[in-house]
């Protein structure tokens, strides 16, 4: 077996270090973000900026460069913005701290009940010559670890969600230097909410391991079944911020562009339009920190799967601390390597003109994965005895370290190709996009027909990057193969997170831009940011549900090893009817989530409506609309709107367990997951697909979209219908189904021992 | 144990007797429709008809009911379509032959293989002191019965395009008379379609059984073995109906839509628009002769299943004939049945008013089901010992009688709950259309979110239906519980077929009312015929995908057994990696046939807009169009573009099977199946509830109904747009997928020595 290379004491102190460099890297990013000025006043803002390491030929100096006014409409509008998602999340908030102290009396309850509350020590469950902590010490470990992930959940989501409304206005200014310089603004201001996500993500979790290390002392299967808690915490919070922001953002979205676009006929992001901050804070709560928690709730659980697993393998047993951090040093390195990607955009290479913002996202990508495989090349090698057993639904597995080392890069090269077909399909430089644009030529209806075809045809190749890398690293290691293949997916978080929040910060832009009455060029400026986009948003969403099923995998593997099943036959009617309904579920909860959207909007639409039609001099542009009043009817609606799903959601592993037992409930997982994947790709591809059609003809940038152009022509009606039909579909009920897959696994892992024992009551009564 | 009460004599004599009665009585049917006299130059077609059972106040005589120009004409149009319809099944049955001929060599050869072509008897699989005949003898009969499943599904099909074809200028001709009249002809001849279809699909299997005896002798194992091939070429049939059918009526209906409709505004089926034959051709070869292909596929590899496992029960063993035939005596029970079902429309009593059509409709499936239970009770108590052995996985299972009588009136009584979820879910007498109708205020976009919405959340009680059936049928009989509650489901086909193609019929007859020139009256009935015509297809549609499903589930658990797996663990990487790409096929299966239609439908397209452009005088009705031409271009762009989907349903057990073993296969039957009845039912219901919100806002029969209206109100314009989208997707893609979930099943069951023997080539190598 021998041990690892790398010393304990090491370990303890390279894991903190890693995350302490990379807050401090995403401070940095926020300080040179910050030197943009939003205050008039001081000219010198160009001046500090020019010293940040820019040429100067990238700055194109133009007429309003110095105009105050913009300047101030800007910081003006930026402000309403940071209010109305503030007031969004503080809102979310109190729902959510009502929900986190009952759900944490329920794990407290159900966990504690396991024993009837007793609190004598008892045999362990995998070495049962050992004693182990009781289960009520369980109960209040997990509970604890549930409101550690929950919180850190949060505060990572509430942050980005600032230095988001905190960038946009500036990349709007910015935008006046150049598109190099707004790129870079808002690609920095992505990195501070990715650097600061993964770091802080880290070192909670680290930090949480080492103090319950004082408790739990020797017994590291109860240590880490207690740590899974942090998962649960992290992907419920992942519910509020998914499903309740993407209903908000979609609900003000969609109702702004209906009578906006629609009935009145004025642009995208036009001040005139009530539901235009409204829409704007949406991309905010949505997009940012409803990613952001969600992206955290995969690492958080990813990483509690590995670490269940591992400390009942030869790692647990023998104490080997090391490799049992094995899944946190993957993580640490992926800092670092994030970092140096980073400085590959921000300081290496520039931006110079618009045809080179997709490369240059495209790059982070390539080179994340690229360093990140030497990374993990080189944490296999000195964190891991060469070989070491892997125990494996009641097997002992013998694994060796170059085995994992193939499992994590399978992993992460899975997310590159995930990435790149998704960028293929929903990209408008690539033939599926622009086929999609060219079916609108007879009308909206082929463009649907054509639109949805196309998010069918691109889950082909995902599920199969998806099925090889579970082959392969279920086949080498077992269901520990599995979670540290998602992880190795994620590893590269705080660079994707980067180019994701990029997106919604330039779509931000190009809003305020609008808003503030800059230039037309300014706007073309920002768009081709937003186009670029769009893009990496998809990409994201792909990142985020591919992971989000090796995630599910890995949980629902170490759920079954905690239930102590050891086979779940599809040839059993228990588990079949499980697998056919699970399979519905995700069915069930879009049903839910497009509802919501659709009739949150309709109020926003009825508000708007008669915004326009009682406010006198509103569409003259003489009177200013009531923002607010839209801001809290998003608000409202989707809070109220995301009951019904949360509940699907948090309800159902809960009823299967216990009435049905852990057999139907392993069919249930199984089926939801292989059903919702599905789903959620199609769903955000298509959505994708839609945004960019449109987009592809109105920017017009080849002869064959500008047979389709301008703005207005009957083709271009028809895309825009199509662009609002994947709204609801590509940021509310195709990344929520992410939640479904994932909340449902963590949340029937946690409950395990609970549903072993006393699951199943209504086998047990007939 | 005890033998059955019913001899094996009579058994021999019920079953045919049964059969022949089912055919004489659809004989019957064709002659009373055949007395609506298509020649204007006897008017005793009248007297003859009054003399049929119908009272004189239905027959409110119009002026133009001797109005011989109008008679000519509508038996034009008839002739028209019918020489079209029948032109695309003889294109079709080109390439059907060429396919008939090579699958039949591919049977011959992989199941002849297994033993290497040798003419030596064998140990039996399940008794292995017995010997049973050569793998060769089961390589030729599988072949017979394969050509001999195709050839009656062909028969059938085409038997009822030419009845649909012959009935729909009768049935506008009626329509004169009263709605009353126009009704019963419609229905009477759908019963022809449905009666011939379950009378000749028993007969042959009943032949075919007999005859195979001859060679087979006591060897039981090996002929029900061989028999399954004639669901294999019933199902196989069902591919080139449902997928080809379905992309020709739906390329015409849509490229007629968009440039008669859309673009040159004139009204559906105007007499001026090129394709509008082809569109009513449409009708007749997908949803006459595809719908009838899939269900008697359906029936077939039901009975095909229920008797492969019954062969290795205690029935086999004990060579107990009568308990044997118990799949064919529930059949036989079923024509009865719905024979006296049909009396109770056609005789019993009268349809005199529009809103008396749908519950006449609705009365006909309680009726049958409720008659069905007892048929099947007594079935139960007379066919079979009242205890008995079925071999299920390797374990030995005793089953009663009376718990056999449950699985069966289980699945009967799931189909009534299905039928009703989808009548609910797709009727405008109910709010979820209305609702969606109403969303078509703020446009198509919204129009589209809520009809997706719908679709997803008409899946729900549709799956509890069915994993409640499975559960119970597998709880208490194993896979013979799921095979025959899938034949309980489709026990009442002749009755479901009836009112199934009652639909098209009605539609047919509104597009011959049009294009014939008659009163605006007529056509108003025509068109309340038609609005019942969608609910019942939507309801038609519902029953062939929940059959579809448990079909699929008995096929698959023949398939395990005949592979002798023991398990199928969703916990190895083989079974899962199989799973998440068999939940995966529908998606690419999906996202081809809607391509194909979108290309076909553009094809057309272009034509149309030729013709209307380059025949003078077509708009303004002095010149005739071209409808030759299109017929020609949706006959090829179906059979061409149906190649690509076709082969992957076809190729991929092979591939799957020989390449990656049994295990996989069995991950991919389950995926398959529980992510292709999702889809199905929700695109069925999806396309149904738009086409009725569409009809909802036409007949503007409600106060909420007219403020959406009338005809070329926005609302109404967005509802189009809907209602073109949901063409496809309830009529192509929706249920072709029955085919790929039954057909993959079949294929692999077919093929199972096959593959246990020499399969799984791509991990032996490695």
């Amino acid at each position: 077996m021998g041990a690892a290379i790398l010393s304990g004491l090491l370990t303890e102190i390279l894991i903190p270090v890693a995350a302490v460099i990379g807050i401090a890297f995403s401070l940095i990013q926020w300080v040179i973000v910050s030197r943009v000025k939003l205050s008039p006043e001081r000219p010198s803002a160009n001046n500090s900026s020019k010293n940040g390491g820019y040429t100067d030929y990238l700055i194109e100096e133009e007429e309003s460069l110095n105009d105050h006014n913009v300047v101030m409409k800007c910081a003006e509008i930026q402000s309403a913005i940071s209010e109305g998602a503030t007031s969004f999340l503080f809102t979310e908030y109190q729902y959510v701290g009502v929900f986190m102290i009952a759900f944490a009396i329920l794990v407290f309850l159900f966990l504690g009940s396991v024993e009837g509350f007793s609190t004598k020590s008892q045999p362990c469950t995998y070495s049962k010559d050992k004693m182990c902590k009781p289960a009520l010490a369980n109960a209040i470990f997990s509970t604890v670890s549930f409101l550690l992930g929950a919180i850190t959940s949060l505060v990572s989501g509430f942050l980005g969600m600032k230095i988001a409304t905190y960038a946009n206005a500036r990349t709007t200014l910015e935008a006046r230097k150049g598109v190099g310089k707004a790129f870079i603004t808002a690609f920095r201001s992505g990195a501070v909410m990715g650097f600061l996500l993964a770091a802080n993500g880290l070192l909670v979790l680290y930090i949480a391991i080492n103090l319950f290390k004082l408790y739990y002392g020797d017994d590291w299967e109860g240590l880490f079944e207690a740590i899974t808690g942090y998962g649960l915490g992290g992907s419920s919070m992942a519910l509020f911020g998914r499903v309740g922001g993407g209903i908000y953002t979609k609900a003000a979205d969609v109702g702004a562009d209906l009578v906006g676009k629609v009935e009145r006929n004025i642009p995208e992001d036009d001040p005139r339009n009530p539901a235009v901050i409204a829409d704007n804070v949406g991309d905010n709560v949505g997009d940012i920190a409803g990613m952001g928690s969600d992206l955290f709730g995969s690492y958080a659980e990813s990483s509690c799967a590995a670490l269940v697993v591992a400390s009942i393998s030869s790692f647990g047993i023998n104490h080997d601390f090391t490799a049992m951090c094995y899944p946190l040093l993957i993580s640490s390195a992926g800092i670092i390597v994030c970092l140096i990607t980073t400085l590959f955009a921000t300081d290496f290479f520039e931006v110079k003109a618009v045809n080179e913002i997709e490369p240059a996202l495209k790059k982070q990508l390539i080179i994340s994965t690229a360093l990140m495989t030497a990374g993990i090349a080189l944490v296999s090698w000195i964190a891991l005895p060469s070989s070491f057993t892997i125990f494996n639904f009641g097997v002992q597995k013998s694994v060796k370290n170059w085995e994992l080392f193939f499992c994590v890069a399978i992993g992460l090269w899975a997310g590159l190709v995930i990435g790149f077909v998704t960028e293929y399909y929903t990209s408008n430089a690539y033939s599926p996009v622009q086929d999609v644009a060219d079916s609108c030529r007879t009308g909206a209806a082929t463009n649907v027909i054509f639109g949805l075809a196309l998010g069918y045809k691109s889950v082909i190749i995902p599920i199969f990057a998806i099925a090889v890398s579970i082959f392969v690293s279920f086949s080498l290691a077992g269901m520990y193969g599995i979670a540290v293949a998602a992880l190795g997916m994620l590893s590269t978080i705080a660079t994707g997170l980067a180019i994701d929040a990029y997106g919604p910060i330039s779509d931000n832009a190009g809003g305020i831009a609008e808003m503030a009455g800059m230039s037309h060029r300014i706007r073309e400026r920002t768009d081709a940011l937003d186009a670029a986009g769009n893009t990496t948003a998809a990409i994201g969403k792909g990142f985020a549900i591919g992971s989000a099923a090796l995630v599910s995998l890995a949980l629902f593997g170490a759920f079954v090893s905690r239930a102590e099943i050891s086979t779940v036959d599809v040839l059993t009617p228990k588990v079949f009817i499980g697998l056919i309904v699970g399979a519905m579920l995700p069915y069930w909860f879009s049903a839910m989530t497009m509802k919501s959207v659709g009739s949150a909007a309709l109020k926003m639409v009825e508000e708007v409506r008669r915004q326009f039609n009682t406010i006198p001099g509103l569409m003259e542009g003489t009177a200013k609309p009531d923002y607010a009043t839209c801001v809290k009817i998003s608000t409202d609606a989707s809070l109220r709107e995301m009951m019904p799903p949360g509940a699907l959601v948090m309800l159902t592993p809960l009823i299967v367990g216990t009435f049905f037992g852990v057999e139907t409930l392993s069919g249930v997982l199984a089926g939801a997951l292989v059903s919702g994947v599905q789903i959620a790709i199609s769903a955000s591809n298509t959505g994708g697909a839609w945004d960019n059609a449109k987009k592809y003809i109105e920017a017009g940038a080849s002869e064959h979209a500008r047979t389709l152009g301008p703005k207005g022509s009957d083709p271009h009606k028809a895309a825009v219908i199509g662009d609002t039909i994947g709204d609801p579909l590509k940021d509310t009920s195709g990344p929520s189904l992410n939640i479904l897959i994932k909340l449902m696994a963590v949340e029937s892992l946690v409950f395990a021992p609970f549903f072993a024992k006393h699951g199943g009551l209504l086998f047990k009564i007939f």
